[in-house]
Parts: C-alpha cells; sequence; structure tokens
C-alpha cells in the first residue's frame, strides 16, 4: 500500500448522447462515476460502485481497467444501461436535457462490499439523496465525504438534501443549485446561508468563473483553467470533483493548503475534460500535462503581499 | 515628493438618484472621476478633470478637498450639472437607466494645463473614445495610461474603442463589453481576441466572480471581496480602477507582483463603494480597514504549489 487513500464513488455509468456547436456524439461513456473515477484514478486509486446493463459495451469496460479503476463494484442488471439525450447552446452554461432513459439505474440501490464500506474518502454523486444517505449509513468512519446533488433534487427533495449537506464533509454544488437551496441570489451569501443550515463546508462550481470553497472559517477560490478548445462541458462538475477528492486523497491532508491544491486539482481535471466528448480527455491526459495547468493556475493568482498590507 | 506617481483623471462628475433593493438616493454626488478620485486618493496624489454645473453643491467639492484630491481642473460651466437616475433590481448585475441629463456635459472638452499633461499615471474614464483620444493627445509620456469604456460607445464608435485599446497600456472592460467587443460569448475568448485586435492588456470586471488582467505573455486573477452588506453597486468598475492604478503608481512598479497587488486593491476599494450609496464609504474609510481587506483577499487564493507540480 502508498500513502494514498482509496476513495469509492457511488454514481452513474452511461451512454450519453450530446450535442454542442462543436460537434456530436452518440451513445458514448458517459455518467457521474465515469468522469469522476477516470479523473481521481491519476491522483490515487479508486473503486466505482454504480449500475450498468447487458447492453454496456466491454470496449468501455476496458477503458476503466486499463486506467486501473476498480470495477468490482459495477453491477450489471438485467436490461438497458442507463441513457442520457441532451444539447448545449452557444451560452454553454447549461444543459438542455432531451431524453433520459433511467433503465437499470430506476432500481439501483448501492451494495457496497466491505472493501467499499472502509474506504477514507467517498464520492457521493448526484443520485437521490435517499440513496446517498445508505451509502453514507453503510459507510466505516471515512476520513472526507464530498457529495454533489443537482436541482432536480433540491426542488423535490430538499430537505434530504440538506440533510446531505449536514453528514458530508464537503458539498459540491453549482451556482445555480447554491442560490436555489439557499434561496439567495448573491453566492456570497448562498454560501453563507448553506453554512447556517449545517453544511460543513460547501464548494459552488461557478464554470468559466472557477469555484469557491467555503467554511465556517475560511473561504478559498481558484480561478478556472482557461480553457480555449472547449467542445463538450458534460462531466466537468464531476471531473472536478475527481479532481479535487483525488488530490486530498493523495495528499492526506485537509488543511488549508491542501483545499486549494484541490481546488486547482480540480479545475484542472474540468479543463480537461470539456476539451472533447465523453471522458477522452481524462483517459488520455498524463502527469506533465496536469501539472503544467496546475502550474499555470497557481501562476494565475499567486502574489507576495506587499510589506504595506502585511 | 513622496515616490508616488500622480495620477490624472478624466471623467464625469455627477449627481446621481439611484434605487435599490435595499433603498433610494436622490441628487448624491457619483460620477466616474468622483468615484475613482476617492479611491485611487487612499493611493496616491489625484487630480481630477471634469466639468460641473453652477448647481454643484459646495459640499461636495468639500468633500474632494478633505480627501486631498486636486480639483484645479474642475471646471464650472453655465448650466446645470450631468445628472442619471438608474435603479437596480433584485439581481443587481446591471443598473437600469431611466433618465440621463448631460446638461454642462454635452459640450465638454478636457483642457489639461501642464501638471496634468506630465501625470505619470491616467485614468480615462468612460467618455467619448474621441474625447479620451484628445485627451491622451495632449499627455507627454506617461507611465501608463488605464481606460474605461461602455456599451454605449462599442455599440455606436466600435473602432473608435479599439483605437484607444490599442493606445493605453491597460483598458478596462465589464464582462459585457468584452464579449460585445470582441464578438465571443466565452470569456477566455474574448480577453485572447481583444488582445489580437491590439491591446497592450486588458481587464475584465466580473462583479462579483472578480476580475481578469490578461495581456499577451500573462493571466492574473483576484476574486471579488466577498461583501455581505450590499447597497449599491453603482461606481463598482471605477472604484475598481481607483485602487488598480492607485496601487500601481504608489509602488512605481508594473511586474507581474504588482499588478496581482493592484488587482486586490482594486477589489478591496469597489467592495467599499458599494456597502453605501455614492461614494461615502471611500471617504470614510482607512488604511486599517483597506489593508484587512487586502489580506483576506490574498489568503482566499494563496497556497504553495505542491512539490509534485513545481
Amino acid at each position: 500500500m502508498s500513502g494514498r487513500g482509496d476513495i469509492l464513488v457511488v454514481g452513474s455509468i452511461a451512454l450519453d448522447s450530446v450535442r454542442t456547436p462543436y460537434g456530436a456524439a452518440t451513445d458514448v461513456l458517459g455518467g457521474s462515476a465515469a468522469y469522476f473515477s477516470l479523473s481521481a484514478i491519476h491522483f490515487a486509486p479508486v473503486r466505482v460502485v454504480a449500475v450498468v446493463g447487458e447492453d454496456f459495451p466491454a470496449e468501455h469496460r476496458a477503458r476503466f481497467e486499463a486506467r486501473g479503476v476498480d470495477l468490482s463494484g459495477l453491477e450489471t442488471a438485467a436490461g438497458r444501461t442507463f441513457r442520457w439525450r441532451g444539447e448545449y447552446t452557444a451560452e454553454l452554461g447549461h444543459a438542455h436535457t432531451l431524453e433520459t432513459q433511467l433503465n437499470v439505474f430506476s432500481s439501483f440501490h448501492p451494495r457496497l462490499d466491505p472493501a467499499h464500506r472502509e474506504a477514507p474518502y467517498a464520492f457521493l454523486a448526484n443520485i437521490d439523496p435517499d440513496l446517498q444517505l445508505e451509502v453514507l449509513a453503510q459507510m466505516k468512519k471515512p476520513k472526507l465525504v464530498l457529495s454533489d446533488t443537482m436541482n432536480y433534487w433540491i426542488a423535490r427533495k430538499p430537505d434530504r438534501v440538506l440533510e446531505v449537506l449536514r453528514r458530508v464533509d464537503v458539498a459540491l454544488l453549482n451556482e445555480e443549485e447554491a442560490r436555489a437551496l439557499a434561496g439567495e441570489t448573491l453566492l456570497v451569501r448562498a454560501a453563507d446561508r448553506l453554512i447556517e443550515l449545517g453544511a460543513k463546508a460547501v464548494i459552488v462550481k461557478k464554470g468559466e468563473h472557477g469555484a469557491i470553497y467555503r467554511d465556517p472559517e475560511a473561504r478559498y477560490l481558484t480561478p478556472a483553467f482557461p480553457v480555449e478548445a472547449l467542445r463538450d462541458p458534460t462531466g466537468a462538475g464531476d471531473s472536478f470533483a475527481g479532481g479535487f477528492l483525488g488530490w486530498l486523497a493523495r495528499a492526506g491532508a485537509g488543511d488549508g493548503n491542501a483545499l486549494c491544491q484541490a481546488l486547482a486539482c480540480g479545475t484542472t481535471m474540468a479543463s480537461l475534460a470539456i476539451e472533447d466528448f465523453s471522458p477522452r480527455r481524462l483517459v488520455e491526459t498524463d502527469p506533465d500535462e496536469i501539472a503544467d495547468r496546475v502550474r499555470l493556475l497557481h501562476r494565475m493568482v499567486h502574489y507576495d503581499l506587499q510589506r504595506e498590507f502585511s
């Protein structure tokens, strides 16, 4: 065993059909657990708990295995794999969902084996908050659990979403979700409100504006890595989560410096994911490319505070 | 003489009537040169070139003088002072202009005396780009000139706005203006495009998302100072400009470290301005309050790049 902590991810593996102003793709590998695991695996060992149908292509499975992602928790159920069809307009901020076929995902109940239960790090992707709480109940003293959510659950089960926020260590939300859940327009106030409501820490993902971290004591911020060749924003948030939690698992620390570095790793992995359809770039990238982007992000914000202010 | 370089600002002094979700104010001190000078004066000497009418209240003039702003270039013309009336809705992003009375401002042609012409630093606020070029033509080798603009001029005189961008050292734009002038939706590409079009450096102001600096070699970013008590966003951009150019004039340097520090001073002064109507908070603040905010901004982004990436 290296010093790196194992990461458990519970989420979806899907076949996505996506259209953007820069192209289109049909039935390509997608889903929160796919983007997350292929991002986090660059930093630490990852175990996936998810479900696919009997039609899930062997070549997709092979991609995870080639990268060393542990698929022993990937259940194959009778029926078809979860499918999502969506498109992005020129604004690129939001996906318009055209069709969702839950298929085998509709009856998914995550089953954790002993190795999963003992993972020190976990990511609860944007599944039903009741399922997220089921997973939490099965885990044995994890060091750090990160959650995600989506507007769908905030609108339908706000109390359960808040319960998840109170139980995990860090909750990820995008701008719209943070505003909706907090009932505040200004992001600064929305983040404050979520802390007042009992969240231990939140990260608000702001797309091209980067991401902010807030806990009762501190605020940190990362710019977004400046992507010129954006092709498909799908999976940006889960890839961010993979880089963020991946770094914390690798570093084994959760102090301010580690959190800032983790934010930079998150936005770096998101920047790679959106340069092509499906998690292709996450599979193809290497440590040098990742380090180059992380260094550039650091240069964008790093300066010595002048004597006058210190 | 201290080591601080004098700053010239050419812009408007106005009487503003503003309504926001948090209150309203009638005929209060406003205008780009007012916000800029009362912000920059905390860092370096400032000389104003502007025009007011015979109705301009002596108490407003006294506010500048109490702070040491040089008003020898403030012309009093026959007629009424420039008036602006606007309101902000709950989103707070954009002012809705209800009425603009140019009054004495309609025939304003900036006249620079020798002290103005020799100022090493200058801010050309969002006046007609032809007037900005007139001012530039009168100046003797300034060290650094900063410009601002607005959608009104981008729509009517895009070529002249671009000519200003090519002639000044740093051009300030907000998100919308950068997108409109560059014809690009993504901000990263919009900033790149402005550099391709000949701008030496641009700063894109993003409100609660902070500001980005871009020149052909470097990109820097500052988060916005997290304001809880926002009351009136009027003047945020000009107050930002005052802190930014003020710091560069005080530091006498324009390297990456100085630019980052200047961005932090800019967003600090903007955060003060928007906590009350008119530039009241800029007048009342002191070096300790400014330094506290600058330090907090530094803590939000500062971390040591981990060995793995360096």
